[in-house]
């Protein structure tokens, strides 16, 4: 392949942003251990506090309200627990409420037993039913606990954008707490913790050009806050003993603050790009489906069927063309099943969906050569007549 | 200050080894999620898995006894729960047994509750006291499940070895499982879990040279397992959900393989500086107390006090000065008390200890300014003749 490969798959993870490079190169350099008190210590503390800026920034909250984890499953197996405190009084969460397309990190509940977790329903764009919702949230029994509920931003597969203001208006009238899913949001979206009403927030580094295995839980105050998940020599103000991660948080911090500048012009661009993929794919493809258009979308995510084509397969030939994509959520070693957020949205037929996931870096020559790849290998499949 | 700072906390975290810096800059440009079954997706799988063998290599046991967590931390929590699985059969562990001179990452018990958790004494020397673990063991209630027995293979304050073979032999009469944290052993002692006797290790990659944020839970077969920690995308076998970490999986391995080879002529040197560092300790200050010299100790680590002299006041004095030690074990942000390893081992007084560890990049001149600088300070406090 002569050819440069095409990387498309920027919500399975963004490549590594130079400035995130960089931050990581210095942290590692320092030799000390955050929790010592000796200069080596007390430079990589400096390190961790300076990143704990950066991702406060991003979500518009303070630097206290940042608990750093080693990814965001970490931050919503913290924070999806019935074992709540509010200052050091214990508090329960009766019920867990999820919508039924968030990533499987939050589907699986954390702390809360199987019978504590209701699934609720979206509709065909794959957006949350409000009135149900609601509907659920009046029915709660409060006599086990307060109910949380926990609704993704932007959703991994679809890209399609929550009502999460409205959400919280739902669960601020029943007296819960709203986890948000800001993962694929970051970076996306301006994110505002007290604008959407959230309680928590979950962040990855990995998908806005930090490095993976890093991530935080940002809580809306200090007070609300799970017990701990992981117990031990009480960093993070207690709330996520271990030793800190200095070169991973640094390399969130420095991909937090690429994420906080130029987000308008920087998500246009992508968006126009998004955009002219999908017309392209129109034009190339009869009958292609972009699944969650009618409802608003991050600007980098198409998530499409081709009629008789299997999704799996699409990827692999794409693959071997020197394109990378998803067909569902890259969440676990070489699992390829039916896409439960699909499920949820009501898609019948054999063909599940391939995800396109463009990125600042993304350009025009790329959308083309994908456009045209697309096409090309839907036009055999239908000259073959057979249904991969 | 003009010459370079001399680092003696290696026991708090050691300096980057060149090959796991080469290792993960080599992963950091991977752009791939391991997860994914694209091209760039496989580069990042191979190298997690390449690691694994790293690691499973120093344990001498097979990669599929490896997983891979955010640290020792990770791995202690993920461990220390009642909640087993022998295959998919659930199997419940009755009561945690730790010895009074744990880490705080095991000492916290993980998943159980304060009331299912014992703590064994130890000896002036802080070895486990055989005869009372026989005992607790003989009295344990075997309604509520196994017993589970975490005890340290080498201690990160002092270094004393404890006689794992023979608690393991205690612990398999009893039917129990033994957890053993070879955070601090791990490349300075030859490790096997086998011969060890142990059913799981606990490791940390910075501790041998490799990156912060990573470690691994070893087990001795895959059949008794835990419960997961983390549950979501179902990585790791299930085990260990979030996307792996295959930068500092990299740097783990890396660093792994260095800890495997050359293990006696490194230590050897290293223990003859260490010993070096005590006689001439001992040489330049009256009364110098080192715990823990009766007992078998890892090579590189001297846990002293100075009669009359606060170790928290010598620490900052020898920081000042330009040289990198620690008053107990670097867990908390800037959290300076007393150490419960030092009262487990019945020490009296108002100084606490100072802890000097030592690594394979530690030289004489080293020493020999170290020996200086204590010498020096002691001198200064008995002129002054004030207990500070």
């Amino acid at each position: 392949m002569s050819r440069a490969r095409i990387y498309m798959d920027w919500n399975a993870t963004a490549p590594l942003l130079d400035e995130a490079r960089a931050a990581i190169l210095s942290a590692l350099d320092c030799p000390g251990n955050p929790s010592s008190v000796h200069a080596e210590g007390r430079r990589a503390r400096q390190m961790v506090e300076a990143a704990r800026r950066s991702v406060a920034s991003l979500c518009g909250t303070l630097p206290a309200h940042v608990t750093f984890t080693s990814g965001a499953t970490e931050a919503a197996n913290q924070v999806l627990t019935p074992d709540f405190r509010m200052g050091r009084t214990p508090l329960a969460i009766g019920r867990l409420y999820v919508s039924a397309v968030e990533h499987p990190a939050v589907m699986a509940g954390g702390r809360f037993s199987p019978d504590r977790i209701t699934v609720l329903p979206v509709n065909g764009d794959g957006v949350i039913d409000l009135g149900q919702l609601d509907e659920a949230l009046q029915a709660h029994d409060a006599t086990s606990g307060l109910p949380m509920v926990a609704v993704m931003l932007a959703n991994n597969e679809s890209g399609v954008i929550q009502p999460v203001a409205e959400v919280a208006g739902s669960v601020r009238r029943a007296g819960g707490v709203l986890v948000v899913d800001a993962v694929q949001a970051a970076g996306r979206l301006a994110l505002s913790i007290e604008a959407l009403g959230a309680d928590f927030l979950i962040l990855s580094a990995h998908k806005l050009g930090g490095p993976k295995g890093v991530g935080a839980l940002v809580s809306r105050g200090e007070m609300l806050m799970p017990a701990p998940l992981m117990r031990g020599g009480g960093q993070e103000k207690g709330h996520r003993s271990g030793t800190e991660n200095p070169a991973g948080v640094a390399g969130f911090g420095a991909a937090a603050d690429v994420a906080t500048r130029d987000l308008e012009p920087r998500m246009a661009q992508v968006t126009a790009l998004r955009d002219r993929l999908e017309s392209g794919m129109r034009a190339a493809v009869p009958g292609l489906v972009i699944h969650g258009a009618a409802a608003a979308r991050i600007g980098n995510t198409s998530l499409v069927t081709i009629p008789g084509l299997k999704s799996e397969t699409l990827q692999i030939a794409l693959d071997l063309e020197g394109i990378a994509v998803s067909s569902g959520s890259a969440c676990a070693s070489g699992k390829v099943g039916r896409s439960p957020v699909l499920d949820a949205m009501g898609v019948k037929g054999e063909e599940g969906a391939l995800r396109l996931s463009l990125g600042p870096q993304t350009n025009e020559d790329e959308v083309e050569r994908v456009v045209a790849a697309i096409g090309r290998i839907a036009a055999r499949k239908r000259e073959a007549g057979v249904a991969a």
